[in-house]
């Protein structure tokens, strides 16, 4: 006999990437920006006092919504701060679904999204990607209380035009929810959307383009009512004190921002040009990693040679991913030795491939 | 039309006590701990390196687990790093409740639960506390998914025996979570209990006793084969490297965390007997703040004096609570200030209250 609800029983929890505790390996599995963040978040680190430690934080975050708002050039009650851009998942699903309230979304995409919905109980209305991945046309036609698209898409790295995700909103009658984690890579953003649109919500992440993945922050962006209902379902204090000072310091500072994404784009065209050079297929990415297709079918095994060289990138054992390989944007050098290792692997061992 | 699940608009969210931004107030109204937490946790806050906040942390926290998992004398796979206390309570309505699953407690007991319930969408059983909020018998006969005893208890202050629990465990047929936020303030827990049931899960938190409530980290501790069902709900990487690295120096300081608590403890008692001398009638606390009640009734009066006067305690205007304030026990000076200032109240303004 289980405590567990039977829905509970059956989920597969969520499986994050592998995080090595060695520090000395090539760690291209998990999407992290390759640059460190902000100096002056190191700064406000060193100034936390202890009254920020013994009292209980601003339930809101007031003022990274301030910061956040004024770059996004909206109100600040169009903000909520999140624990990552996973908290704000799981208070959509909460929000809008249940039994009989489904999930619809493109496939494949971000894994955790199935997970979510066993985790609630909501029927999964997940409509097939194209070869292109292209918005499919039938997602407008599910009747889902809750649609999401991840845009940039992960881990396909394939962009929807902002408008093509306007006429999403206006056509369907349930809650469209914008997984933007990896916008900032990307030439636009749905920003301007959450104006038009009261079933808009934008998910944004400091993971990836700010480089605070170890601190846990995201937010989202959506019309104040919108954002009302979903502080209900919000964890009374949901993100901490430190983390509130250093996303703050991090949004601020756009130009350190600005320059860092910069870099990884610029990388991101190299990196690709490189793996197209040394056989695989690589679509045009508009986010932080790309995915490489081999052409032979070998990528599980070139992800095990990898491995065994300490190099870490993703393998997802599902369809349509299951030929590829998922690589974030590292550095110059460690993109260098990644594509060294690849060459060798795909030189000197063909038989294992 | 709302997008919102039928359950999630009828909602009233929780509502934390008020935080004021101005510093100079006294400020006794939700239970932070008067004392700062061990000078470890600014040490190692200023020894965050970029690595930590550019990686992922690690999604379980081992660094915590293994320091927690020592200090309670068990092993690691008992314990499950949270986003604060409240992440734990959240994950058991997730994994146990649901329409047909209700979730049981005695009342008057922490204000959160049934707004969980509410978002979950299952059925409340409150049982009401004697007047000695006693453990009420009929607890044990509810057939709920999900029991839940505050103890110490919030905003009581009141403490069920351990073997009292132990007996409930074993009478009732759903999980029992034990939440024991405020137990390092009481002379036993609950501890020993997990090793006897499989269906006991113990809440803990930082926040009180370790002085950090603006850090946001708790834990549970539970059989391992119960800590992997939670798991199945937690948000892949709910608490950040930087809360897992102050959260793993407080806990490891035992001698600060120990003498901090007496000093509590011994303040405890001072305003508890100061109070009844002023006339009001307070229960002996297990906890770190007291509740008084005001013979006359009129403790909404005198917490809105005391607002005037920038002095914060918790007024809850539900029934059995309505003739009560809710006072954290304070430094010695700020208990002072807060006692002249009651008998000010209740020599000058009588007509007022």
């Amino acid at each position: 006999m289980s405590y567990f609800r039977e829905n509970i029983e059956k989920v597969e929890g969520y499986m994050p990437g592998f995080q090595p505790a060695q520090k000395e390996v090539i760690k291209l599995n998990t999407n992290e920006n390759p640059y460190p963040p902000s100096p002056l978040v190191l700064r406000v680190l060193a100034r936390i006092n202890t009254e920020q430690l013994r009292r209980y934080p601003d339930p809101i975050g007031s003022k990274f919504r301030l910061a956040a708002a004024e770059i996004n050039g909206l109100e600040p009650e169009f903000i909520m701060c999140c624990n990552g851009g996973d908290d704000l998942l799981r208070m959509a699903f909460q929000a809008f679904c249940d039994e009989n309230r489904p999930v619809a979304y493109p496939a494949p995409t971000y894994s955790l999204y199935p997970v979510l919905a066993n985790v609630q109980n909501c029927p999964v209305l997940e409509i097939p990607f194209d070869e292109e991945f292209n918005l499919p046309a039938k997602l407008a036609g599910t009747n889902a209380a809750l649609t999401i698209v991840c845009n940039p898409n992960a881990p396909t790295g394939s962009f929807i035009s902002v408008d093509e995700i306007a006429s999403l909103a206006d056509e369907i009658s349930g809650v469209l929810l914008i997984d933007e984690a990896y916008v900032d890579f990307a030439q636009q953003n749905c920003t301007r959307l959450v104006k038009d649109f009261d079933n808009v919500i934008i998910l944004r992440s400091m993971s990836k383009g700010y480089s605070l993945a170890g601190m846990r922050f995201g937010y989202a962006i959506a019309q104040p009512e919108m954002i009302a209902g979903l502080m209900k379902v919000k964890d009374s204090y949901n993100v901490d004190a430190v983390a509130i000072e250093a996303a703050t310091a991090a949004i601020k500072d756009q130009k350190y921002f600005k320059e860092n994404v910069d870099k990884v784009k610029a990388e991101r065209a190299r990196l690709t040009e490189q793996l197209r050079k040394t056989g695989f297929n690589v679509p045009d990415s508009f986010s932080n990693f790309v995915l490489a297709q081999c052409e032979n079918g070998g990528a599980a095994k070139i992800h095990e040679q990898l491995t065994k060289r300490n190099i870490y990138v993703r393998y997802f054992a599902y369809p349509k991913l299951d030929d590829k390989l998922r690589i974030t944007v590292g550095t110059p050098e460690q993109d260098d030795i990644l594509l060294a290792a690849l060459k060798d692997i795909l030189a000197t061992e063909p038989s294992q491939l």
